[in-house]
């Protein structure tokens, strides 16, 4: 975990080509998805869930959702990375750990509920923005965590949500985001591909 | 830019209070932004545009969108970050700096044109998901950019969106998913806030 941050930066690509039958370790998916946690959500909202799938029964499974797509059976976990819809009914929860470190005291806490309950509640829209938004903060750390880890890793948006859902038994309220496959890269891979130029996407005012 | 990517991650917090009057030279702002552009998209669709907004004007303009947040003041910089709709017809001249670098040959760009044009055209909600997935990849890797640089940040979701596509002249087709404040820290700032516990979070199949 050495490598500087702009370093994690600059060299992840994303890997298609994964060295199969190398299985992570408990210890380090557990490191994985707790640097993935320390991403920023609304309100702490915290809500995302991570099913770390890696056994090849549940691989072929996911592969099948996936697309046939065969980086899902050779990487070494795959992530599903699930958003919480109606996160707002959880965020008293969420947020109790802060009151007992006294970093927040119980008023503001009610007042971030009663807030977040009266901008979400009616809004599908806005929570399914906010469970992909926070699902994809989570995400991207957890691709930069694992490059830091010498591995690889593949965002991936292709797949049917509906059977990824059916599959793993998503409550009704998980939106399954993204899927992340983690694992040692193959020796042939795709560089980066080059950016458009700087001055196409930033204005400064 | 020297802290290891698991330290950037284990160090960032949410920063709420700023030194005001501390603004970001172009060459910052230009780094943050190169970086953060390094996230992985879709297709390498590269759905997002940087709104830097660092002038008393504009930040006066976007803070007034922002419900009066004071840290939009306060902040160098606060990042209007943009994720584009309808990015499909934009992946041909995405990809061609990937054909001229000889990484991709023009078949293979061809045939993923077709591919997100047919999966995507007809499919707003599908858009929208994919503009808020790759800017907030996008927001996340400048978050911990700007803390490998000595900086704080804050991802915020509370503005109003139309206000903002207003008063910053967004074409249609872009849609304001974040604004990231970037600067130095004041003194007092909440530290980062407990996670719920791992297994709560994480299932392992």
């Amino acid at each position: 975990m050495n490598i500087s941050i702009q370093s994690a930066i600059e060299t992840r690509t994303s890997v298609n080509n994964f060295q199969p039958d190398r299985p992570l370790d408990d210890d380090a998916i557990a490191t994985l998805v707790d640097l993935a946690t320390k991403a920023p959500s609304a309100y702490n909202l915290q809500n995302w869930r991570f099913i770390a799938v890696r056994s090849e029964d549940a691989k072929a499974r996911l592969k099948s959702a996936a697309f046939g797509q065969r980086k899902v059976g050779d990487a070494s976990v795959a992530f599903i990375i699930c958003g919480t819809l109606a996160a707002h009914g959880h965020l008293r929860t969420a947020l109790k750990p802060s009151v007992e470190a006294n970093i927040m005291d119980q008023r503001t806490v009610d007042a971030w509920v009663a807030q977040v309950t009266e901008s979400h509640q009616d809004d599908p829209a806005l929570q399914r923005d906010e469970a992909v938004r926070s699902a994809s903060l989570a995400a991207m750390t957890l691709m930069l965590a694992a490059q830091g880890m010498g591995l690889g890793s593949c965002a991936m948006g292709g797949f049917d949500g509906a059977q990824v859902a059916r599959e793993f038994g998503l409550a009704t309220t998980e939106l399954p985001v993204m899927i992340v496959a983690v694992g040692h890269p193959a020796v042939s891979n795709w560089p980066q591909k080059p950016r458009k130029p700087l001055p196409e996407v930033l204005a400064i005012v």
